[in-house]
């Protein structure tokens, strides 16, 4: 048995200038933008528990993508699979999926503050 | 002067079968579908004030987008068009822009229940 939920949304942009994609989007969306978080991150400033909000710098075309957070990545990429998505790699712990429309996604750590307590409990 | 915020994701599903869709990212989120939504929309059936989530079907390749919701929609692409974005067209009452990084999303009437007290204040 583990656990999961929808962790955020990340907002993956190719370009080689972060700061102006972090910059567009935290204005555009009214919501701070934290500090760098590593060469390829920077993190939206929302409350610990909600949905975390990221700008990324990718290498392929731009677009958002959705994170599942779990407990037991395995156990979820394995329940992911059951329900249609196929795996497609793995960058460090996390997961990459397609869903059966099409839509690359994640499976990562639990991230939200709340996860013990909302996220699904899962067989 | 008028206010906007960050309204939700839609998950745009290129798709015969929005049912199959639907419940797909219903079960993978965790998250209850509502009923269908007219012909191309299943919302699901997160908290009246927080983001909302949607699965549509669409045409154009399967994507994930986000919405802007504003109390004045033409001020907010006139302001969102300032921070370097770029209308595309309008559907109904929305409109379609893309970023300068290269997403697409929409600007939409207020959909959040806490859009008056939570929204940002723009000039």
């Amino acid at each position: 048995m583990h656990k999961s939920q929808l962790a955020g949304f990340i907002i993956d942009c190719e370009t080689d200038d972060l700061e102006a994609a972090a910059l567009f989007w935290s204005s555009a969306l009214g919501i701070k933008a934290r500090g760098p978080d590593g060469p390829a991150y920077v993190a939206l400033d929302t409350r610990p528990e909600d949905y975390h909000l990221e700008v990324q710098k990718v290498s392929h075309p731009s677009r958002v993508h959705l994170d599942i957070e779990a407990d037991d990545i395995e156990a979820e990429a394995k329940r992911l699979e059951a329900l249609g998505a196929r795996r497609i790699g793995a960058v460090g712990s996390r997961v990459v999926m397609e869903a059966p429309t099409g839509q690359r996604f994640c499976v990562v750590r639990p991230q939200r503050a709340n996860f013990e307590n909302t996220a699904n409990t899962r067989d």
